[in-house]
């Protein structure tokens, strides 16, 4: 028996991709570039051509996880060049005073990058291989999961077509919404869940400065994220290359009738346009002369719903996998979405080259090593609506933040913060940072107990005592895996 | 205004019940009653016509709240008569020995019932009400969650038929894979989740004496659930008023290739006969001259799968709701699925009355009171595997059950275990049931600490040391609440 390199069986591999956002572009350039035969299906047109980016996030936030993944096909340097480096949180509070957290070290940064931008990039990459072939404006109806085989439907002429496309391999990439996912569902022993958050959100828009060139163009500070935290709600504003900044505004869809709190905002409860300006006067005042016609757009849109999706097996039959939104939709709030939808692709190009283009060995593997990670991140995401919209603006919180960031600066192998392990350290999967992040919890509550701990937090035996800490828990650990 | 009366609101009222299973029969029955015109659907013929009852369990075990429902309309005496009292668990060990639990005190039991034969009784019931009319052999296709509009299709002569029929309110009866749930997931924030057992099930039977008329034709012990417990998988008996039992055998559908442990059953990896017949000989050694064709019934059935759904919200619209398995389907472990859906039906029939008919109040009301104790039944379900198949059979379990009923007999208001507080109490919540047994478990598992409890647990100090405890618990939450 000949043994095939992986090149000879990735050519007489045929795959097909449904989806052809940001993930299913990223996997088609890493298959394609492999040798495998991709027909990657999307059922909008193609946004190079026409103007469709509705209803999406604008921008979101790219870190080094991504970085990473974009690096190993070779468009890292391109795309950061229309992307802004937010390099720390300002917080507006209700009064308008300022408050700013470092979002890592010195150089470490979010990237505010244009969604279609870069799936547009990652569309003319794929379009380059020789080996993959695109079709938009196909819609997927039906998976056979045992034989491969995917129908499509698309309109010629106003009249409705059907093709149907055999291959060996399929991927759902199609998103937080997936047709793959949602007909695996009647496949037998499929866990599936999705959760809807209370809170839904619609986007606003803080214009750019007309007359103005640069910088200059920005209208509050360029390179950061700003966050207005109002406990139960929350407004953010990311930075677009052009001057303007995308904003979000994240609140309860609904309130419960019986709920005791003080706060009673809600999109159901805010239909009246009187109550809505008040609303907007009385927590965002800093932002209204900013904004474009706030009020008009609350009322006009509607609410979009968030919602976390978990599901199980990832891989059905060896025959059909999930990748990226379709395997973990996730809540915004840890801006990791996509981040961690690149590192699906990354990874799996390298379980490829691993088990030499062996599937039945790269599928089981996906899912083992892919799936622990993303449910520690859309676990990460959840909390983070938390730390955004309450503690970001709470000053023990903002304490404690600038300890470990003290910490992490005199001892910077003994303690990386959750948020730059996560967002800084591409190489340390998602599930070690969430457990690393639940010791240091145990080991900062302590900390924060010490007496006038808000005076003497620079005093060096805050520092030793965290060194202590740590070193002993490190030592427990060690026992534990004798 | 004039006010009319909750009769004359009724007969205005026009409802749709997808589903004819016990759970639909009896909301019929309810609803009809009330003076709302019914219709009531199923996908599937009249079984009272035709023998269609496969694949589903064919006993089912009723306990004290399926009674209190069935005698709220009246037909508790009538299944009765058909029904056989299981008053304790027989365990079978794998060396034939047996020892039983009883399930409660004297003249408590739970009861096998054909849920075929409770299903036709609640059929005829629905049918004598003027209101309630019946539809079978017509599919569920589309439910509009705004219009309470609901199509089915039919056969006529071999060709497609549909119809639509307009309701005001439309309940999804129509069990574990609810069509009207699944058309719910399309509709805009709504949660949901559907988790696999790692056990799947296959039935098998141990016939009746032939020859033999009343007790004698049964083979085994006649007023009990026979259960032979093997920690990862286990085989369960129980009556039929016929003399014969229906066997349930839970085992893992498929094992993980990288488990430690010494088990490697499942039904994966049966599938050689004569890796049956061993498996079957080892570990039912006196089960085996009992069963009928265990071997061939295990190579020819496929496994069941065994899952559990979690859906929020229950009510879509204030217009389409679900009840029964469709809103919560769960494990078999407890005995408790249809019970569960059948206080589903009671509760929601008090709070009609209670609303007067008002169902923008009902169905909040509905939601509000059934959700949190379904939730605590599902999760008591899937626990109860562990208790069933691995702790029935341990010694230290079974002591700490004995003392346990010891002490609820001498204080029957202080202590009543766990199990008879979901089985023998249907006015006491699920949810308050299993918050009361999470701090028995940790006043029990102080008692199990005293030094020779498996020698002196019948002495007064182990009780006096019980009152102490509950007592001492009891003025904690007394004063939490003050």
């Amino acid at each position: 028996m000949s043994i095939k390199s992986l090149l000879e069986t990735a050519n007489e591999t045929n795959i097909t991709i449904a989806g052809a956002g940001p993930i299913g572009a990223l996997l088609a350039v890493i298959l394609g570039r492999k040798g495998f035969k991709v027909n990657l299906f999307e059922s909008r047109p193609d946004s190079r051509q026409h103007d469709i980016y509705q209803g999406k996030s604008i921008n979101i936030a790219l870190s080094d996880r991504g970085w990473l993944a974009l690096e190993a096909v070779g468009i890292a340097e391109q795309v950061r060049q229309a992307a802004i480096p937010m390099k720390k949180r300002i917080m507006h509070a209700i009064d308008g005073t300022l408050t700013e957290q470092s979002y890592g070290k010195d150089g470490q940064a979010i990237w505010s990058v244009s969604r279609s931008g870069i799936n547009e990039q990652l569309l003319d990459l794929a379009e380059k291989e020789a080996s993959v072939a695109l079709h938009f404006e196909k819609r997927l109806t039906h998976v056979d999961f045992n034989t491969g085989c995917a129908s499509f439907s698309f309109d010629v002429a106003q009249s409705k077509n059907h093709i149907e496309i055999d291959a060996d391999y399929i991927f759902g990439a199609d998103g937080a919404f997936s047709k793959v996912r949602r007909l695996a569902q009647e496949t037998p022993r499929f866990s599936y869940s999705q959760s809807y958050m209370p809170q839904s959100y619609i986007e606003l828009t803080i214009p750019a400065n007309e007359n103005e060139i640069g910088d200059a163009r920005f209208k509050m500070e360029k390179e950061a994220l700003h966050i207005w935290p109002r406990k139960d709600f929350m407004l953010i504003a990311l930075p677009n290359p052009d001057g303007t900044f995308t904003c979000t505004l994240f609140l309860n869809y609904k309130n419960e009738p019986d709920k005791n709190g003080e706060c009673d905002y809600s999109f159901d409860s805010l239909k009246d346009r009187s109550k809505v300006v008040k609303f907007f006067n009385e927590n965002f005042a800093d932002a209204m002369p900013l904004l474009e016609n706030p009020i008009d757009d609350f009322m006009e849109k509607s609410a979009n719903p968030l919602f976390l999706v978990n599901v199980d097996p990832w891989v059905i039959n060896n025959k059909v996998a999930l990748i990226g939104d379709a395997a973990h939709a996730m809540v915004p709030f840890y801006g990791q979405g996509m981040n961690c939808g690149f590192e699906d692709c990354r990874e799996l190009g390298d379980l490829i080259d691993q088990y030499k283009g062996e599937w039945s060995d790269i599928f089981p593997a996906y899912q083992r090593q892919r799936k622990i990670n993303a449910d520690a991140i859309t676990e990460l995401a959840k909390r983070n609506f938390f730390e955004m919209s309450e503690l970001s603006a709470d000053c023990n919180f903002q304490l404690q933040k600038k300890i470990e960031a003290k910490f992490h600066q005199l001892h910077p192998n003994l303690w990386v913060p959750l948020y730059s392990m996560v967002t800084f350290c591409p190489h340390l999967p998602y599930s070690q940072a969430l457990k690393i992040g639940e010791q240091q919890k145990v080991i900062m509550a302590k900390i924060m107990q010490i007496p006038n701990i808000e005076v003497c937090w620079q005093d060096d035996f805050i520092y030793k005592k965290l060194q202590q800490l740590v070193q002993s828990h490190l030592k427990q650990e060690e026992n534990k895996n004798v």
